[in-house]
C-alpha cells in the first residue's frame, strides 16, 4: 500500500474501515473513485457528511430519521395502539417491506446480552416503558431476533411490561415458508412442533 | 430502501455504485457510518475529495501521483535505461512489492482489445514511443497481463518499438511457483514447456 501516493493511501485506509472490507477491496473502491468523474466523489462525500448532520433518533420510537418525530410516528393513518418492538432499524425496514403491519415501532438499538456485557441500560428500553404507561397502547408485539439474545430481551421486556396489563405477544418461531423439513435444524423443528395449531 | 430517511437512501445509493457493492452491502456501509463517530464520516468525505483534487497522472510514466513527475520517475537512484510497461497502477504496485526491479515504469491504463473496441488511441501509448526515441532506454520489459488482451498489447508494442532498436523483452509465462502440475491448465503447461530452459 505504501507504494501509492499519500492521498490514495488515506482513501484506502478509510474505505477499509467499512465492515467486511479488506485492503484489496478498499483499493478497488479507491481506484473506482479515481476513475469515476469528480461528481461521484463529491456526491458520496456530501452524502457522508449529510447523513451525520441530518439523521437523528426519533424521540418517540428511536428510529433513525431526518425528522423528529419520524415519518412513521407522525403518520396519523397508522394505529397508535399497537407497537412492534425490534432490535434495530433494519428489522423495522424488513417489517415495513412486508407490508401488512400498520402500527408503530420501538427500536431498541441492540439486544440484551450478558455474554457481551450488554445490559438493560445499554439498549433503548426506558422510552418503551413510558409509552406503555400512557394508556394508549393495547398490544406490544415483540419482534426481536429469535437467537439467544433476542429471546432473552423479549423475556425481559415481557416481565418489565407485565404490570401495565398490556397484551404482549411474540412473533412465531417455526419453519420458514417454502422450506424442506429435511434441512431444518432441530431447535427450529422443536419450536415448530410446540407452536403447532389446529387445522 | 424507500423506508429509510432521505439522507440515508442517498448514501446507500452512492455506496452501491462502488464495484461489487449491492444494496445490502451498501446499507451495511451506511449503517456503519451512522454508528461510527462523526470524525470517520468527515475523514472519508475529505479523502474522497482530496483524491480527486490532488491525484494526477505523472506526465512521464502516467502513474497516479500527487507529484509530477511521480516519486518513482524523479528517483535518481533508479535506473533510467530500463522501462517496465504495465497495464495499470495496481500492476506497478505488484512489481514494486516484489522488490527486485530498480528501473522505471510506463503505465498504459488499459490493454488493446478489439472485442471491447479498445484501440491504440484508447490507451496511453504515445508517451512510451517518445521516451523510447530519446536514446536513454536500453531495455523495455513488457509486463502486460498474460491474457489475450495483454498478449495482443505486448505484440503491438513490440512491433511499434522495433524501429528504435531497443531490446524488448516479455515477462515469462509458465507454472506459478509452488503449484502442482496436476491443477495447471493446458495453455499454461504448453507455454511452460515451450519456455523450458537448460538445467
Amino acid at each position: 500500500m505504501t507504494y501509492y501516493a499519500e492521498p490514495i493511501i488515506r482513501l484506502i485506509r478509510e474505505f477499509s474501515r467499512l465492515p467486511g472490507v479488506g485492503e484489496k477491496t478498499a483499493s478497488r473502491f479507491a481506484f473506482y473513485v479515481l476513475n469515476a468523474n469528480r461528481e461521484y466523489a463529491q456526491n458520496l462525500a456530501k452524502s457522508l457528511v449529510d447523513v451525520k448532520e441530518k439523521i437523528m433518533l426519533c424521540s418517540s420510537c428511536h428510529s433513525l430519521s431526518d425528522k423528529n418525530p419520524c415519518a412513521i410516528c407522525s403518520d396519523n393513518f397508522r394505529r397508535d395502539d399497537v407497537i412492534c418492538v425490534v432490535e434495530d432499524v433494519k428489522d423495522m425496514v424488513a417489517i415495513e417491506k412486508m407490508g401488512g403491519f400498520k402500527g408503530k415501532y420501538h427500536i431498541l438499538h441492540g439486544a440484551l446480552s450478558p455474554l457481551k456485557g450488554i445490559g438493560p441500560d445499554d439498549i433503548k428500553l426506558n422510552g418503551l416503558l413510558d409509552r406503555a404507561w400512557q394508556g394508549v397502547i393495547k398490544e406490544i408485539i415483540l419482534a426481536t431476533n429469535s437467537d439467544i439474545d433476542g429471546e432473552a430481551t423479549a423475556l425481559y421486556i415481557t416481565r418489565l411490561l407485565k404490570p401495565t396489563g398490556i397484551r404482549i405477544t411474540r412473533i412465531a418461531t417455526g419453519i420458514p415458508v417454502g422450506s424442506d423439513l429435511e434441512y431444518i435444524d432441530g431447535a427450529t423443528l422443536v419450536r415448530a412442533m410446540e407452536g403447532r395449531r389446529e387445522m
